[in-house]
């Protein structure tokens, strides 16, 4: 064991923003490979590649899978054959106990070898590359199990949070930390990395997207950089999987705080800066074998990598780039999570029922900026209660974004059922809620759209709304039929700005940004300002509108919000309703009514496609309840702008906020 | 701080075995102070309630909702108050540091008290309740994330494995540890608290059916009784809960592993038991106080709760109720998951469409038992290619379970979309697969049971079984329409022995068992002769077997098993069928055929309906797969049966098995 204080001096740090398919092992691999060529050839000391870079992640139950995680295995195997001067930290779930002693020869433990507590038998770990050898790992201490994430059903936890490294740089010995992902999120663990002796940070990610995530995490990692008084080098996943969409954005931050590069938004990508780093502590080096122990912890001491480059010229100053205003980070988000979805899965052809309301107008833009116009199919299916200028705008967008459109018609087979069914019920004796011919309606036009898809081998792609999606208003196997990811699920209809000032944009804002685009690209706009500007309604009855059953939009939507990403009670937005001028018993009826709605949609929400992952809190496995609960929110009989409770008006505008006021009329109800 | 060492004694156990609904606080309470009532009058020592009682389990995110928290702590407040001199554990979600100092009054701490580093705020906890006060806690140290548990998203580990209770009882003091469900499938968490001085050990739990599970479940505890000493009680929750249904079966084994009692399956019910206890070691009394800290760590030392009740005569011997033969197990799970899912949403009307294949002809019955016969209503929907004994079988069998039946014919609907949208497909030149014009068929029939249902207020249960789940051998909004659970969506379509003897009765076995005990009853047998001996067929095209496109049954289910629930590769697979006696060539394309189906049927399988688990490993939150993943499962070239690889036969019986044999034609898909 040696003991060696390291001066102050640089680290040079590639950052490879890749993006990875889950269970792309030969395209993966062949990816980290030309990463670990390109780092070599600039001389980086360290190579930086995502959290789970082998596998991709979330890979859920694959990682039950021996097969799967025998891959895994190998593949990190093979890039340990092709390491060379420069260390490659490459993310991948690997058993426990799964590292050679130091100078051996790579070798990856037999399954079961060491297990955790509950059984788990895999780490997800920072492989630790160098010279044709795997020679240390670093396992993730904190295993997330909010939002998304179910890291502790497969995972167990390591043990040793400040697992040190240290090479022999051109600028002498530095010392560093490996943290991967919700380890960062928790400052005191880059803190008490650099109380044991790390110069610097080096964090492996696989970060979702929603909005405002980038700013967020450039925020927190920044204020961990200064409180450990370290740089700080974040690398991110790029691309969609699945719901989840990961968004780069990869950087590098000073031990002041300061941002030394960036790399570009949903862009595979990478970066290399030369890091200053001060000088540090003396440290203990290791020298036996660098073994993740049964309860993942790593070695003793700090393990020594050895020399990495020579070299003596700085690299160019990297670049910052741009970050993105709210409405173009989402819409890329969207855009990104279609396009990796149908590319991943292997079919681009998509096939959209418009009507064309607002929803389904911007999720064709969305589809044709993610799969290409000549891939993008549009069907009108004109029912008893269309509008007259339905078809003509719909033609109209099609023509703008140059897609094909066909029209068929579900007036006959409408006809059909409705009597058939009708005179049965009559026949019966039953008593029939008119809500079954509203949703006859929109089910035949899924059994359309799908019989089309089928045919032809196209994905169909629903157009549902967050907003609709939380009160349920849509029909189960009629509009929410689809195979592509809904782009809009996760998108209010209306423009919000949250309490902490992040701007939500929702259908219309993206709509509206998406025209903008265009016409400053010196193209047409290509939703229809008739879309944007005429009432919701679903069409399914006469002179339907959506505020027959629900209050406007901007009022609805300020209400979730406010109940499902703050979890506000039923009267706590009563009293946010009071201070907005509507009056006591119109405020909980409409309250009552929505929360309502919000707790009975559940089951609906259980059968519909995948969403893009963009609010903070999306349906879906980020949001997971039970369907046969006896709890629901309603307001309590009468509730009061007590002075003294803490909901009234939480800190928010009072009376007069302007918002448009609805009587709530009780209809019944489609699913 | 005193030091007591107990002698041999009695502990009187009462056990309430209780049905609880997701957020029923006043229901449950109500039911728990019940049980209160019922072993102070029976003089019991202790009584113990399911783990999580007070909010049922599981509760997923309504655990994030304060209200939701507070009614929990509320209720446990609530009962504290109505203690009496038997000591109460009833489980409950709290957040740690929730306890009054020893002889204070009882208080829930407020939220954020005290965090675990992941930032959890909760615990699952047995609250001890004595004397109108809440005196203690233990807190669940191990939390399951593996199959359906979630159990680390919400709560923070208890970090005392061995917190022990003494109570003075009439045969003098009784030291006890409190573990709660996975920490008693882990042997050496009783070791330990029976070491550190426990007499005898009282289990909560929730733990969720599947078949041979009660059985598993006695075993384990049976071993960790004998293997720490000391007598165990185990209670357990019993009743459906979405997709789970809680088996009850609550049940106390001695020291040396005899059975002492067992409660009823599949019903609430409750015991008391005089379980004797031999003397235990000197412990030392805490006297201070009886706090959870930060870290879920309970006080130091056994915390001494008092007197309990005085008595002199033993309770009778409790009757030990017989285990269910497989085919009852199963299919009582299957009816108390449909029943109490229809109880707990308030809607008990059932609509089903009647083929009737021998899967609808299950459900019907199972939806008969569950809900009676005048609540549900069979539709036959007759299309261009159904049988022509098809409708005459269906009436039968709505006869002998004294269903309405109704007849809506498809064919109209059905010949006005084809030629539509086969013409619009012609004009554009579109190659067209037929697998479209088998899905709309059964799209038609689904538009035609929701409509029905919605018109009605009914719930639709659609019937598929596992395995046309697990190869996607369905039509999305089709037959899979279903907002009841789906009583056959984890029960494979023939019976299977698996590998440790277990019998998996699939939905011919239930299908004869349930005929069997109509006979016996001296009732006439519900399902048709006909229906039991036809080839199944979908029905969808002229002539169509579902062995046009897949293997037997017997052959497909035994490669599901195998593929699913042991996670054998696909080369392991195609040994096994040669084994059978499959040339190589054709077992490979067998294999190759129902990997590929299974895999790429997960985008389908994310938009059913709920589904009762009844296997080890059902399809939806026990199994969860990413959708665009790259990784499948194919043989390799071409394996061989090499004498040196580990799969081949895996020690089951070689040539010559007498399963039969297909040629795998491969069809279009439906989808």
């Amino acid at each position: 064991m040696t003991v060696t204080g390291p001066g102050g001096g640089v680290l040079r740090v590639a950052l490879a923003q890749l993006t990875v398919r889950v269970g792309d092992f030969d395209g993966t691999t062949e990816a980290v490979r030309a990463a670990m060529t390109w780092a070599g050839s600039v001389q980086a000391d360290v190579l930086l590649t995502p959290e789970m870079t082998v596998s991709g992640y979330p890979a859920e139950d694959l990682l039950a899978d021996p097969g799967f995680r025998a891959a895994a295995g190998q593949s990190v195997q093979s890039l340990a054959g092709a390491a060379g001067a420069t260390v490659a930290l490459v993310g991948a779930p690997l058993p426990t106990g799964s590292l050679p002693a130091a100078g051996g020869t790579a070798a990856i433990a037999p399954e079961g070898t060491a297990l955790d507590t509950l059984g788990r038998p895999l780490r997800n770990v920072a492989a630790v590359l160098h010279r044709g050898r795997f020679v240390a790992a670093h396992a993730k201490t904190l295993l997330p199990t909010y939002s998304v994430f179910d890291d502790s059903r497969h995972f167990g936890p390591g043990s040793r949070r400040q697992q040190l490294f240290q090479v022999e740089t051109s600028t002498g010995p530095v010392t560093f930390a490996v943290l991967i992902c919700e380890d960062i999120w928790h400052p005191r663990l880059a803190v008490e990395a650099a109380a044991a002796g790390a110069q610097l940070i080096l964090v492996l990610n696989a970060s979702p997207y929603h909005v405002g995530k980038p700013a967020l995490r450039e925020q927190v990692v920044t204020e961990a950089a200064v409180r450990a008084g370290v740089p700080i080098a974040f690398v991110n996943s790029v691309g969609g999987q699945d719901d989840v969409v990961f968004d780069g954005g990869s950087f590098v931050v000073g031990a002041d705080g300061a941002l030394l590069a960036r790399a570009a938004a949903f862009r595979a990508g990478q970066l290399v800066v030369d890091v200053p780093v001060a000088s540090g502590p003396p440290v203990a080096l290791t020298t036996g074998p660098n073994q993740l122990g049964p309860d993942g912890v790593g070695p003793d001491g700090v393990v020594a990598l050895g020399a990495t480059h020579r070299y003596r010229d700085p690299v160019p100053a990297p670049g910052i780039a741009a970050a993105l205003p709210p409405p173009e980070e989402v819409y890329t988000a969207l855009v990104t999570g279609v396009r990796d979805y149908c590319t991943r899965i292997g079919l681009s052809r998509i096939l959209i029922a418009v009507s064309c309301g607002i929803d389904s107008a911007l999720a064709a833009t969305i589809a044709v900026d993610a799969v290409g116009a000549d891939q993008v199919w549009a069907v009108g299916m004109p029912g008893p209660y269309s509008s007259a200028g339905a078809l003509t705008d719909a033609r109209a967008l099609a023509a703008a974004l140059g897609i094909r459109f066909d029209v068929v018609p579900i007036a006959d087979p409408y006809a059909e059922r409705a009597d058939v069914l009708a005179r049965l019920l009559a026949d019966r004796g039953e008593a029939v809620a008119d809500v079954a011919w509203e949703n006859l309606q929109a089910r035949l036009r899924g059994v359309t759209v799908m019989t089309l898809a089928n045919a032809t081998g196209a994905l169909v792609m629903s157009t549902g709304n967050r907003s609709e999606s939380a009160v349920g208003y849509f029909t189960l196997y009629g509009d929410s039929c689809g195979t592509a990811p809904n782009p809009l699920g996760d998108l209010l209809k209306s423009d919000q700005v949250l309490g902490d000032g992040t701007v939500l944009p929702g259908v219309y804002g993206l709509a509206r940004w998406r025209n903008e685009q265009a016409v400053a690209a010196g193209r047409p706009a290509p939703i229809p300002e008739a879309t944007l500007t005429k009432p919701p309604s679903a069409e399914l009855a006469e002179g339907q509108e959506d505020t027959d059953a629900l209050p406007p939009y901007p009022v609805l939507d300020r209400l979730l919000i406010a109940f499902l990403e703050e979890r506000r009670s039923a009267d706590e937005l009563v009293l946010r309703l009071i201070g907005d001028g509507y009056a006591p018993d119109e405020a909980a009826t409409v309250v009552g009514r929505v929360c309502g709605l919000v707790d009975r949609a559940e089951f609906k929400r259980r059968q519909v496609p995948l969403r893009i992952k963009v609010s903070r809190l999306a349906f879906g496995r980020d949001r997971r309840l039970p369907l046969a609960t006896a709890f629901g929110h309603r307001p309590s009989a009468r509730p009061g702008p007590a002075a003294d409770d803490p909901g009234a008006s939480g800190g928010e505008a009072g009376s007069g906020s302007g918002l448009p006021r609805t009587i709530v009329r009780l209809t019944p109800w489609r699913d």
